[in-house]
């Protein structure tokens, strides 16, 4: 019996120990941890986050030349600002074979064209009603910011062209009601309603269309930022629609929890912008993509609200029309706040890296980890080129040992392991979890590696990887300035597919380039960015030097589509994540029956019978 | 070297170990597993599978008494097969506090009526253009069954009432073009199309409307049952919708995979209705429900066919209609294929069980075990009452050792941990994954358990649970035959609410039946069927002695509607799996807003704008 005792004690105790370490979790039926956390209003807009109107990002930073003729990124906000990044210019010449350099400069003339609002006095009249002046805005470059996303034909016009139609005017609701009274008025006085959230679509969902009569409302929803409430007993928050990701990551952060959503673009996109867009997240691995974590949408919509009297864990109701505003893009109406799936912080989070010897070894890697591990957080596979253009925006090293460290792990990669520099590529991951999550998933990862050839490269590298991310964004803007024009596209395909479809998209865009006596070289470059048991998501970025080009947007978009074209020949998607918009419009009638856009076409004449929100995306432009 | 050569060897010979326990994953590049699987058409009908037309489940199976008057399962079919269980009258008899006995027997007028078809000769012509006389039915038990699903209320009707309206036609389709044609012709002729799979639905889903004046044909899809292929590199398969739960479990295990997707009607419901009903499995946790399934869905519609290019991992495509066919129920078209998710066969199967001294104790657990540990691949917690409803159903010792263990476990239970016989509860569970994964599952759960007061009562008790969920299936028809009314209703819920949901459904029920003088006492029982973060599945059985009672399936309907206001008023969901029919049709507009309701009728009379897919559910009947 004493044994027994002490064995109890000892269990006893341990499971305090457990239950302390799992401190956000409180019995069902404790009062200390109230049921239902109701946060304060965030604070208003702080100067030191203001964005840039005629660029990506925070207007803190950007990329710039320094004084001694480097690539550096101006501000202090990022890891990599305010370091010289020596190697980045005479790489970016070397790839593109093409004279990029300081003074080699195509000086933005942005804005390069604002037209007139188109306003009526009874219509601005009608909202003065309930809207505040300063929720109202005719400003030109407001509304030119509203009227574009981040497309490298949107960039551009904004810079070297014209953009063409933009909305007429900006508005800011706070609260529903006002979201409510702006449907109503707009219906009233025949007026186009477009939603905007972070402003960072790459489809051109925020474009307008020319021949748009009426006046065009751009409905900013980042008044509408508030975290209703945190229930941490059931692990969901209710979030208004106009939140951006930065902040709903910081309050969350407050009360323990994450929505576990981090697009690349989370410091400025919106929950509203995640569901009309269908998006995903890095670590979808672990918390879901974006379907996966709304448990309920609420809706001002041509009819009325949609709504719910409650967000359940799970249901079998009948059509679940919530599920239409998934991709909806703005065209069947305002989502203004959601329910959604939380999750505790992780106990542990943790970057790792590994080299392999060439692409096909990191994908073998990949497709094998999909199917005998549980995957980590994020997992990312980069291909040479993109490799390589990673070391290329290293910063000039702090000299002495950290050179030494450098050039001894070049050494040691290169000529110990034998990997070719111009075939080895780097795979990122992120880790979360509990300790021993994490400690089991890098075991077998790890394993799974090495059985491919794989070498570790340790977490620094891991992390600078993702941190990478969200400075990288900047730079397309930058080598815009430097007569480089650069995108992104992204496809969903199944594991057997890939690599050839990596392989037929870069030859044939290689080819295209060629074919048409384009300057210098094309950048051609592929990562698997996730991963699933039934296939991966590739992402590209495509770029060229354009000096020379009469009209560099255009052929950029032409062999966008070429490439496209090859994706869904090579048996991939129309996109994972990025969605439709107007870019991609022209291809739904080669992925989907006749039926299914007639459906679509039909849905969208019934649900808003004028057009209202116009946005007219995936062609639901009321015809 | 010579030990890091070793460590190497060892290493490498680790791997191999380990790849050939996976040897149902071969390299992406091998060629030796073909990529893609064309399995054979499955054999036609064994009349060993014929099932019954006036009762639950397989002609060879039926609930009965035997000689000496103990309640015994006819058949050999099911472990429980063949085994006198003495216990169970005795204890219906106590807890329904009535007189149930062989004796006492309600004598069954199958079939009640059956109506002429109405069935003009053009439109059979039409039919026989393309159907083979043996795809077309007439016959009028054929053509009852067709017309029903498994409610308390359709099953008092076939035997003791009468059902009304049913189809004047069945017909079976062999193939997608069948069905177009199909489509075609009843568009032309002006008849209702229902389809129909494995009758299982117990919302009234296959009711037809006794103001229907159009000829109704039931769409039989069980002819159209093939698994058309399984690519086991990309784990997906594509299966036509008449393919039967039993049949698709075993023919994907030739190729050593499964779909996961295990409702408790598996043996007879098809992929089509697991999608037009939304359902959910058994082993959720880790499968996932049929929306994580389910890659893409094929439809043939009043417009024409839905369909898409290919499957993907995911995609961001714009509005996705092939979302709206998830809880569809009937309304939209007919499913005829679907592209789902495959998974390996789990290298290790054990079934598990624990004892908790009260619900409330086991309720705790189970909200720590989806907090701290991954959940099994099922775990369910029944309450007192069913853990009793399992005891009764033990069929009678083999006597000796047999019957000597089981009075030491209810000693050892009782008195020795305390456990009252009246409070205790049982937790049921399923593991099934890699040999690690399990053990480790295990571990942390039986650790959580502990906790909670919980007890191991070993493996046998969790399998014998788990089988007994299907030959119960059989058990409300018997007892219907002997005045017992029975039948199930589910919600969703959120933790906190969860446990006061249950028991204000209970304490209303008992109140409402003891103000109402009917006879005896109710029984009414609970279980959390399923787990969420967010919530559960509380899924409840409900039944009484009706001997006495004019309209017993009347009372029945009256007071589940009672229960189910008070789910609704406890914050549950209308149906966690059920789904809605005809017979929740009516709480809809208590659980979305006005505009929610009308976006559902304009949807339907916009994609079928003659209610050609007449099944009438969810109140959308063209109206």
């Amino acid at each position: 019996m004493d044994t027994s005792k002490g064995l109890l004690a000892a269990l006893f105790l341990q499971g305090l120990e457990h239950r302390r370490n799992l401190s956000y979790f409180a019995d069902l039926s404790s009062t200390k941890v109230p049921n239902v956390i109701t946060p304060t209003t965030p604070p208003a807009e702080r100067p030191e986050e203001s964005e840039s109107l005629d660029v990506w990002g925070f207007r803190d930073t950007r990329f710039d030349f320094s004084e001694s003729g480097h690539v550096i990124i101006r501000g202090s906000r990022y890891e990599l600002s305010g370091k010289e990044l020596p190697r980045f210019l005479p790489w970016v010449r070397e790839v593109l074979e093409c004279d990029v350099s300081p003074r080699n400069v195509n000086s933005p003339a942005y804005p390069t064209s604002i037209p007139e609002p188109f306003l009526k006095p009874d219509f601005l009249e009608a909202l003065q009603k309930f809207f505040r002046p300063n929720q109202i805005d005719t400003n030109g470059e407001i509304r030119l910011r509203h009227g574009h996303g981040h497309t490298q034909e949107e960039m551009y016009a904004i810079k070297y062209t014209r953009l063409g139609r933009i909305p007429d005017l900006v508005v800011y609701p706070e609260a529903e009601a006002q979201v409510t009274a702006l449907v109503e008025t707009a219906k009233r006085h025949n007026a186009a309603l477009i939603p905007y959230g972070g402003g960072t679509n790459v489809t051109d969902a925020l474009r307008c269309d020319g021949r748009e009569q009426r006046t065009i409302v751009s409905i900013d929803m980042r008044k509408m930022n508030r975290i209703l409430w945190v229930d941490r007993k059931n692990m969901m928050a209710s979030i208004e629609a106009g939140a951006v990701g930065r902040h709903i990551m910081a309050e969350l952060k407050t009360h323990g929890v994450t929505m576990g959503h981090e697009p690349d673009s989370v410091e400025f996109s919106t929950l509203g912008g995640w569901i009309a867009t269908n998006a995903s997240g890095m670590k979808k691995n672990r918390y879901g993509n974006i379907e996966d974590l709304v448990l309920d949408v609420s809706v001002v919509t041509a009819a009325g609200k949609l709504e719910r009297t409650g967000a359940s864990p799970r249901e079998s109701v009948g059509l679940d029309l919530r599920r239409l505003m998934f991709g909806s893009e703005g065209t069947l109406g305002i989502i203004t706040s959601a329910v959604v799936k939380i999750f505790p912080l992780p106990e542990v989070q943790e970057y790792g890296s590994v080299l392999f010897p060439t692409f096909e070894h990191g994908f073998q890697f990949m497709y094998d980890l999909s199917r005998e591990s549980t995957p980590p957080a994020s997992v990312r596979l980069v291909d040479n080129l993109q490799f390589q253009f990673g070391l290329a925006l290293k910063p000039k090293s702090s000299g002495g040992l950290a050179d030494l460290k450098s050039k001894i792990e070049k050494f040691f990669v290169t000529k110990i392991k034998g990997f070719d520099p111009y075939k080895m590529v780097a795979c990122t991951l992120v880790f979360e979890g509990t300790r021993g999550e994490v400690a089991r998933q890098q075991h077998e990862l790890y394993e799974i590696a090495a059985r491919h050839g794989g070498m570790k490269a340790g977490a620094e590298n891991g992390r600078r990887g993702y941190q990478l991310t969200y400075s990288i964004a900047y730079i397309r803007d930058f080598l815009m300035s430097y007569y480089i024009i650069a995108e992104s596209f992204e496809t969903s395909v199944s594991w057997t597919n890939a690599l050839q479809l990596c392989d037929v998209v870069k030859h044939r865009l290689v080819e295209e380039y060629a074919k048409r006596g384009l300057p210098g070289k094309p950048f051609v470059t592929a990562r698997v960015t996730q991963i699933y048991r039934t296939g991966v998501c590739i992402y590209f970025y495509f770029g060229f030097y354009y000096k020379g080009i009469a009209n560099p947007q255009e052929v950029y978009l032409e062999l966008e589509n070429i490439a496209r074209d090859e994706i869904l020949k090579a048996g991939g998607s129309l996109s994972h994540h990025h969605g439709v918009g107007k870019l991609r419009r022209a291809f739904l009638p080669q992925i989907m029956s006749q039926t299914a856009i007639q459906w679509k076409r039909d849905l969208k004449k019934t649900l808003d019978p004028t057009n209202l929100f116009g946005a007219g995306n995936q062609g639901l432009d009321g015809s």
